[in-house]
């Protein structure tokens, strides 16, 4: 059996990859009146007197939802909400197995922002915060700020934020390496969705001026026709020379190419063109922007994919169950940028000094330790900005 | 430590009764690539092609929302919906436990009905059952009517039906051993609430005739003032000599009371102006409208309380965790009354002809087969009406 067949068995043999586990048993009943009747009207009573003291008595201060409409699901597309519950599952193994976070796929039968938003809130009191997985751009912006602005737990969407931690972790890695400094880099961003905009916002924060996101129509710049808002922002902020043209003009000189695309759009003699050694990250997934032998025959120094056979995996599993088990474990308030920093900073560390090396930027995705270095290192930030409600 | 302190405590220590399991082990690049991409876009796709195979590769057919909004808590009242959570955790625990449901509480921030169904319909597409819970009334009728005329998959009141299947099963097993039969009883339901009304509405569709509903202003009968749409509607179906007085009137010559109302409100004397060897289900929570002594007392030949400390404790738990159990095993559609009669059958059968006695006509909370038997029972008559999906 190939890789498909496999995995069709396991998901028929399983019937899904979660289940709700008690965690206490119900045995006799006495066991029943501590867990229910009468005694669980003990806890209602003390969160009926103080609402904090839900985080006391219940799952909500562990327990995240995964929230998606269906509509930007892997490569796959727009392919609804029953279509995206097993990647929303298979989110919620991977939050468990790497954060110890408990979390639940919610798959919303909508794709209307005001529905999506409305419906979040009314869900949240249950949840002690909310991952946004696979809603396509220009939409995701839109509800990530409208939830991040009306509840007071934790919103993250980790297509954005998740892949930019890691782009970063992996270009902290590459700066020691190369001994170039953030501030004067050229950066090609190729793919202007949620990661390629969230890519370019977290880079520009720490540092990095030359910059510019490219979609498929090339260059987005100030002025161009028929920008939507999140580009027409991110084109008076980015791309300061107002450079126009395709991929191959803009790529010219730069140092580094950063692709959430499509697959095979970055060839040889572009990288030929780009600044001597530069980087190449092709996060195209399961086929990348350009494969890493014919980047590195092109010149490249160090190149990152987005697939574990080859080195240097950019996984968003290296960052969202440490970046929620810190933001838990503290109930900080909201995911911010200099928790996001502290993050890729705890996923570069999780690479020695004497590891590092251009095939070997960025820790493997099963390495367990990572996920705890970033919890605390997240923590730590959310107490330090103010964030967190426990210290 | 008394029962009180002892629940508060096991909360805390566990800090909420769940947790969520994953059942795929992702211990390998191999797992992952299996569980999660590029192998979880296989089952994607297959859902994608044919939206009917979500029930196939996913957690949605074994999957129910435990949905409150926390306006109708246990005895507690209106205490919103965190202060909600510890009891449909405690629910949740139930349905798997005894039914191997896995169960997940949805706690709502709206009392609005039409917010109440749009957010669980918009919530529907990863689960495949909803168990409505705590949710006062006259809205729980409002919102159970609309989720079942609007989702296709199976939509239970529990307060209302769970309630009214056990109390049916402990009548068909009181009719065994009085010789009576359910059309030619008297009844008065004190309680016109969820329970109360579930209950008229279930033994009338047995045959019961004589039926009379009480609430705190007494009997409910066509033309009294300010009743709502649901006691308006009861009036023209029950009470048909249109009987006027308050509880005391009204139970004269009544060969059944069920209390789903108030401690105490049933006094002896009361008792001893029923017919002969009447009974008494007295199921107010956690002190009964009469005690069982004192019904007895005064001539009550069976008594049934809510407590697991006197006998004849009528507990939804024998009904829920089957029910649903039977009803996701077919896939069923909807819930309906010919299912919940076989539930009531299934409850009242476990208890063997030799063991039936005044104290024991209704299993133990804790018999483990009961469960099954109503599982069984459920999904037969779910095939039987036309109602199943999977044979």
């Amino acid at each position: 059996m190939n890789i498909q067949e496999e995995a069709l068995k396991l998901h028929e043999e399983l019937k899904g990859k979660l289940e709700i586990a008690p965690k206490a048993k119900v045995e006799s009943a006495y066991d029943l009146s501590l867990a229910y009747t009468p005694g669980v009207a003990e806890p209602c009573n003390k969160i009926h007197e103080n609402r904090d003291d839900v985080y006391k008595y219940t799952v909500k201060g562990n327990t995240i939802a995964v929230v998606t409409d269906g509509t930007a699901v892997l490569g796959l597309g727009d392919i609804g909400p029953e279509a995206g519950l097993p990647v929303m599952e298979g989110k919620a193994v991977l939050f468990k197995t790497f954060g110890n976070v408990d979390a639940f796929p919610i798959c919303l039968a909508t794709k209307d922002v005001e529905e999506i938003v409305k419906t979040v809130k009314l869900i949240s009191p249950g949840f002690g915060g909310i991952n946004l997985e696979d809603i396509s751009a220009p939409r995701c912006f839109e509800i990530e700020d409208r939830l991040k602005a009306e509840l007071d737990i934790p919103v993250f969407h980790d297509d954005q934020h998740g892949t930019a931690v890691v782009v970063l972790a992996a270009m902290i890695n590459a700066l020691k390496l190369t001994g170039k400094v953030m501030e004067d880099l050229s950066v090609v961003i190729n793919g202007a969705g949620a990661a390629g905009v969230a890519i370019a916002k977290l880079l520009m924060k720490m540092g990095l001026k030359d910059v510019v996101l490219c979609d498929r129509q090339g260059a987005i710049y100030e002025g161009r026709e028929g920008l939507n808002d999140i580009k027409r922002q991110m084109a008076t902020i980015t791309n300061l020379d107002n450079k126009k043209g395709n991929l191959a003009d803009i790529i010219k000189g730069a140092d580094v190419f950063i692709g959430v695309s499509s697959p095979g759009v970055l060839t040889a003699d572009m990288v030929r063109s780009m600044a001597p050694e530069p980087m190449v990250f092709a996060m195209a997934n399961p086929v990348p922007e350009i494969f890493p032998d014919d980047a590195k025959g092109a010149g490249a120094r160090i190149v990152g994919t987005g697939r574990s056979d080859f080195p240097n995996q950019i996984n968003n599993v290296l960052a969202f169950p440490g970046i929620f088990r810190g933001a838990l474990d503290v109930r900080a308030r909201q995911i911010n940028d200099e928790m996001k920093i502290a993050a890729a900073y705890a996923i570069a560390e999780s690479v020695s000094v004497n590891e590092l090396k251009e095939n070997f930027i960025i820790p493997y995705a099963f390495n367990k330790n990572v996920a705890a270095r970033v919890a605390n290192a997240v923590a730590d930030a959310a107490q330090k900005t103010g964030v967190a409600a426990r210290f």
